[in-house]
């Protein structure tokens, strides 16, 4: 991390200006916060230059209009912000937030969602691991959640990232009270979903799955999944029964947070003795060589003069 | 509504500062923000008191401490912070917002709930209704959700009062494409729960009936059900399914946006031949004595100065 610019904290744009993010506000009358009716997307800076970011902004895009956004700038234009932003708080490893916010009504009293002043922002702070690469094998560890399940599809669509995290903050007290890491979610039919902020991989043989449905398509879940066939895996997307994730050979998240995240014990099931097993090491090296091939790589011009 | 002070469009309280609503501001990396991670209460105030103040306080702890929040300020400082924003502001009728949030993390980087900043602050602006006093009766209509779901009990606690409108605002936007004022959610079994804002009743005989499961249980909610024992009527909590809500020989809504709430028509079917029916005239009626009656007031002392 550089701490060249006061910004190096972390930085935001909002309103077409940079600023230290704890200038970065919202009004406590923003829909985003009232109905937490607001999506975003995460985009990784890695040395220097964003992963995938045509990608995580198709994403942002399809999100938008999922929940009819109209933040009024087009894909060049958020894109630009993006790179000012970066560039301006001099991070050449970052994590990055994009933001479309309902916003506040444009006539006191509404609750008519077309009413409101809709509006993007983003803001970056130093690269935020899942799990810190210092974590030693033994704490990679996750709880299965037993007092909740993941919000279903049928309420909200989790293929369009949002913050509705309650199921998730429960389960990670739960998972906190139990001495666990993290925690994974199981849906009401007990296959399992996701965890707070990444996906979930089982591999057994030569076969990888992971769950089809209750989760969002994480992009760092599309990396693993072409990781695993440019290995020469199996690869399938299905129900994941929560027995047969138990009994797998080897089981890791995906996160843009860190790429691939062993996990070495869930719930009393250890798994690889303890130890990182040798098809997670391999996606998690594969990983990091990825994020510097020029095909996934969009540099940041970190001599770009930031705006006045 | 007053407009004698430069806060009367709308206050808030912030660590301990009054100030107009729109400088009233969260940092974006929130953790009431970036996970919803947030509870709040509203309580109305009419003609100069806060109605059943107690009650809404007592909702506000309790939901606290199912999301071990720890705002650092017991009962009668969050009463006192209420008490001046309201009388700062001026305004006689106002809804008033208590919020509690979890803060941003202390420890960058941090992924635990347990290592955020909690804190409180809460604002008001003039009275909200749901519906307007003025809206006709035929205009006050419902439609039920189709594309989703109200998220289930066993993944978010609808009892602790939250953000998560995911569900809601999508039911909006679908009420709105029908020509509809708001929506109705069911649950998976086709039971009625809520909607954006309000609890839901049917009235069929002398039974009055609302749902058990799946929806806040409110302070209106609570006021509607003493209302109806003290008018002789049977209540009758428990599931109620869609088939038999359509039944009904009336239907309202309770909120703390308005009281008790007619709906003359919900999707094809209209009640009392689009007119307001006699039980929930006599319903509406009897919750605006009741915000009169001294048992539920908190007067406003609005002489009080307001500290510098």
């Amino acid at each position: 991390m550089s701490d060249a610019t006061p910004l190096a904290k972390g930085a935001a744009w909002m309103n077409g200006k940079i600023m230290p993010i704890a200038e970065a506000r919202l009004p406590v009358n923003d829909w985003g916060i009232l109905h937490s009716d607001i999506t975003y997307d995460v985009v990784p800076v890695r040395d220097g230059a964003f992963f995938r970011l045509r990608d995580y902004m198709e994403r942002f895009r399809a999100s938008r209009a999922s929940l009819r956004l109209d933040i009024g700038m087009d894909e060049a234009a958020i894109s630009a912000a993006l790179h000012q932003m970066v560039a301006a708080s001099g991070l050449r490893d970052s994590y990055v937030a994009m933001v479309a916010s309902r916003g506040v009504p444009l006539i006191p009293g509404t609750r008519d969602p077309r009413e409101c002043g809709n509006h993007f922002y983003c803001w970056c702070v130093p690269y935020i691991y899942l799990m810190r690469p210092e974590m030693p094998p033994q704490a990679r560890t996750a709880w299965i959640a037993k007092s909740v399940t993941r919000i279903p599809e049928t309420s909200v669509d989790p293929r369009v990232k949002n913050y509705h995290w309650g199921d998730f903050t429960a389960g990670l007290f739960e998972a906190k009270d139990n001495g666990y890491e993290t925690v994974i979610l199981l849906d009401a039919d007990g296959n399992v979903t996701e965890g707070p902020g990444f996906n979930v991989f089982a591999f057994s043989g030569n076969r990888l799955i992971t769950p089809d449905a209750g989760a969002l398509e994480g992009i760092s879940r599309r990396t693993v999944i072409e990781m695993a066939r440019s290995h020469g895996m199996d690869v399938e997307i299905r129900p994941l029964p929560l027995a047969e994730f138990m009994e797998a050979d080897e089981v890791f998240l995906s996160t843009s947070g860190g790429g691939v995240m062993p996990l070495t014990r869930v719930d009393d099931r250890i798994f690889s003795n303890g130890g990182i097993g040798p098809v997670t090491t391999a996606m998690h090296e594969t990983y990091w060589r990825w994020t510097q091939d020029p095909v996934y790589r969009t540099e940041i011009e970190y001599d770009a003069k930031p705006p006045a």
